[in-house]
């Protein structure tokens, strides 16, 4: 029996306190008769397991662009790309969450580097993910034998379950970032994965300009008729940036004409949608991209579940619970559950942001909430 | 009481059939009766009442053009445009609704005429409602103080219960069709309107060439962060027929390339969609660009509810129950319910169709039926 | 040409006044042309067509149910059921509706009458039904096959393309209600029907207390889970009074208690639902049962859509419009759109009044509206 | 800089193997400024993130209800129920979830325990929960004032947020089953909780046989016209076992007279849902009851997310993965994600099994799979 107890994963100590039990051999014993039988009382743990309010695990870090493209660099010429490592992905690890590859915990967030002439291998997996680029172009990403160029601020969404590889098709390495929730499906345990044609047959390395999801769904307000109905995942395969910087300018150009337009004074803001339902482009992820007009401000802000934002460009401030950091191109931070966040563009620099997150989960699941300040 | 079946809106005639009772002394005397009660047994009318199919009360009719504008023109000779009247608006009338300004018996189609300097007053209703310009420009439609541009194929959807009027800033008439679904909401008695101001001020006479709603809502998948949740009506007023056009042409060409994307070889087809909820972009009403390529046909069509064309551009040939015409650029035609449907291009033109119709209706009360031959 | 006009259904009138034209030889040239071309121009016709709020063709109007039934037994007498006539059903005609069987311009509300040992032969029909009982039992409705028994209170919806026949097993002949949307398909024209078997199998002229639906969906928030999903129409044929009864008194009694419950003081009310979405029972009809206490009256409401009451018991006013009538048990009364309507029970006798409405055509459209005195 | 790795979470081994870099002193350099930088390749650990089908952390387990409850019984003794501890409730913990009281991944389960005269205090939180009670009654449920009791078979459902507290109002001692989403809310970080009064007034500690939620909401297909519109958790705050029961029993009669009614021959199941929406009962928590006619057996059946049994009556036998456990009235045992499971009935047992699962969460998100075999 003694032998159970030792062998058993719980461990459960007497405390004094209120709402405790008063320590006594009696209880000493009750206590054992718990661990031996695999149970915890709720009163030895409560404070922890419902709190008053989100309390995260995960801790706001930034990560400083150019020390995570020189290690990218650096394992371009290491390390090689292929099947069963499939990408040469470097993912963030939250300092708070024990060296797991979790930026956040429910977000995997990962720059990924290809070099001239290599594939990623084709493979589906049922978590759902995004590619963003923060600089460079080159390469092109095959989404079911659709050939999708990814150059400067394209966003490039990847629902679950659809056949996928990248190509290097220049003369140089290329860096980007993927956006998964991999923590979130490995923690619920909800995750298929199975491995694609082992290289691209030539008709499909091919590099066209536009791909054939832009060209069937790349107009605003337009479907094609042979496909209707909704949809869980976007089928517009990427949203090039050329619409997302005429979309925010304007945003602030018809704040500047006095109408409503912007989220607050000086901060424009628009979200990556799944044209069949107009909802989020993925069910777990939404993404969205943020400029401030130089010197302007976010109103702080605390939100039910977690976000990873990467400075697009610009220079600024921005504010995490107790943190703060000066940010500029390429730099990478998250912002826990319920943390106040806020950000400021420099005096002389407008601050473009782009920001993912789980709200999509929350919404569905009716336990979504916001709070504003001088909102 | 004689008198009062004399004076009772309902008419029994006793008759001989099956499913009929033996005519008799005692028969009349219950069907007067029953005119006296304001009471309609099943038995006389079911077969008219609840027939196995769509029968419909509206005919096949084509409406040529030339002569609409012709008579459009006088109008704008004769006619004024303000208050009381509200529109220069010139409806269809089906030839079989009884000589009530109904295309079909849901749906209300007219051209509306604008001369130089003429304004249309505002007011709103709950119809919704939209434009589609076969051609011309010069006209801004300005709906809640935006002013939105008009020109050759570009749709302007209306959703019911926002202020609009029109102004034309040009110093030529033009003519474009208005649709609504004025039958459905008179018949069902569901709607209301309101008159508004008398006109509009200086500062909402301004002709812009891109409207405030295309600045916010005019990217493919991207909404503003301002503006989130789902809207029963588009809040994008106006699809241009740049990319209409562009989206039609790829469906051909990804087809050419061996790629399904068109509704059946030779036939492209974009439904206009509210982006906030990839459904139809009018809660009562469908629209839609169809192309077929030179000498390419549709399948034969039939569907519950009805549908009004105009044809935007190329000549054809259309079939609608046991009717056929040639058409070309302009011409509107309608198809009532459960009629068979097919269009053909010529063999040295394609042919460009705009279409609307009802369908969301059905789809909402789950009584949508469509049945295609060859499909 | 003079000879089209002549026969064209459209005809136009010069009129004088605010909005019109002036009359005029050339604005009559004009109106001829419009007739040849069958079209109608919006300036002569607007009021008409789009009314500042709902205008009802129809108009308030009661059934006195003795009559009704009187009559329905001398159809008894004289009118054979079978194949053709399909169903010994007398529908209300609205008196403002031009003689048609229409209660409402959207429905249709019938005494339907069967004597001992009469079958009313199986067909289907698009068209959502209902039966509602407001005295006499052992008629049993079977539908796809499940005997399902009618009694005094019992509601018994029966959404469209349902196989159904009706089995009088009783030695005494019934009469009950129907409610269907049969002018509504009509007018959209969206309707199927098809005949089914001549006559039930022995297997099915079976009497049981409880009907199969029942004994799988009769539970208070249980679904079987062998049958998951939502369906647009209910899966429990028969709502028993013993049921809605109970609910109505423990709302009283819960407002007597000091906890709100009802409507308003004294007006307790249920609305039948479908258990699979908690919807309305039939995607076109809703149907509730109202209860008022002795000497209670309801808010004066309007609502967008038309209902049909009937008084399943007590005595009462109620005031339709401009209307007022003393009601009592059976007596079928309908409230055209946007009249306001209002009841109240008799001081010496609670009133309970079943209602059905076309409201869900509505709420689907997104084309709702009430207005409530004193809310 | 060695002093940061050594404090880094993360650690990273060189390893050989398919896809995996050539172990060398650069790639262990590589590896250091992974840690420094908190940073972690895909490639050292994608075939534990991304398994090829869920490969649950929990193992199958089974605890004896006997057992269970006489560690309850002795906690009835020593320790107090009050604020701070707020529940006597004893938590099942899965032998892998690392000793952390967790029945599943997502799911918590417990048993409470409450003497006689005791109060739980009143608290509420955005965890949704529930009750089962497999033997005992004489405690009420306390629900925003609403007194609701609590007996054998009964399932009373708690949407998150609304204040409840326990009253035993017997001279016995009474346990049940709590049902939680605790450790999904805690992981996703989503969680609120607040402290209600410290104890019931007079007017609240009532006992009454019927709360107001049945009177309002007990009764198939019914709903208070006060009350309208969806509500993400069940208004209807018990599910009284007398209605289940029958249920089941029918389902089986049923099947036995032919009719499609059971999942598989000799296994019937409910499913408790909202009736607003004929949805879950909770937004992340799925209950069902299940019968095993005497002799039968379930198909084996895989699924994405856990599940928790609690076998309610009988005897029977139940397999999970590679386990298999002989099992009697009160035990629990859970199904951890995609393990194969089925069960069967002793030959002269009926078996009747309460469950509960997180499959809403995964239903919301796209990302619900079943298998079963022999379907």
């Amino acid at each position: 029996m003694d032998n159970t107890i030792a062998n058993s994963p719980v461990h459960l100590t007497m405390r004094a306190g209120p709402g405790q039990p008063e320590p006594s051999p009696q209880l000493q014993a009750l206590y054992h008769g718990f661990e031996r039988e695999l149970l915890v009382p709720l009163w030895t743990g409560i404070g922890e397991l419902m709190p008053q309010q989100p309390r995260s695990q995960a801790a706001p870090h930034v990560w400083r662009w150019e020390r995570l493209l020189a290690l990218a660099e650096q394992a371009g010429q290491l390390v090689p790309v292929g099947r069963g490592g499939e990408r040469r992905a470097i993912a963030l690890a939250n300092p708070s969450l024990g060296g797991r590859p979790y930026a956040t915990p429910t977000l995997w967030a990962a720059i990924q580097y290809l070099m001239p002439g290599e594939d990623a291998p084709e493979h589906r997996h049922t978590q759902h993910a995004f590619r963003f680029v923060v600089e460079g172009e080159g390469v092109w990403t095959v989404v079911n034998g659709d050939s999708v160029r990814m150059a400067r601020g394209d966003f490039l969404p990847q629902a679950g379950w659809n056949w996928h590889a990248h190509l290097n098709a220049a003369d140089r390495p290329m860096a980007w970032i993927d956006g998964l929730d991999i923590p979130f499906a490995y923690y619920t345990e909800s995750q298929f994965f199975e491995f694609g044609r082992e290289s691209l047959p030539p008709t499909e390395r091919v590099t066209p300009l536009r791909s054939r999801s832009e060209r069937l769904w790349g107009y605003p307000g337009l479907r094609p008729l042979s496909q209707v109905g909704a949809l869980p995942g976007t089928p517009l395969l990427v949203y090039r940036w050329a619409d997302t910087d005429r979309a925010l300018d304007e945003q602030l150009a018809l704040e500047a004409e006095g109408h409503a337009a912007t989220l607050s004074p000086g901060h424009a803001a628009v979200r990556y949608t799944n044209p069949t339902t107009g909802a989020d482009v993925l069910p777990t992820i939404r993404a969205e991209m943020h400029r401030l007009r130089p010197g302007a401000q976010t109103r702080s802000r605390r939100e039910v579940g977690s976000a990873v934002f990467q400075v697009f460009d610009g220079r600024g401030t921005v504010h995490v619970g107790e943190r703060s950091w000066a940010v500029q191109r390429g730099d990478l931070f998250v912002v826990p559950s319920w943390l106040p966040y806020a950000a400021q563009a420099d005096a002389a620099s407008r601050l473009d942001l782009f920001r993912f997150s789980d709200a999509p989960i929350f919404e569905a699941l009716h336990a979504h909430r916001v709070r504003e300040d001088g909102a």
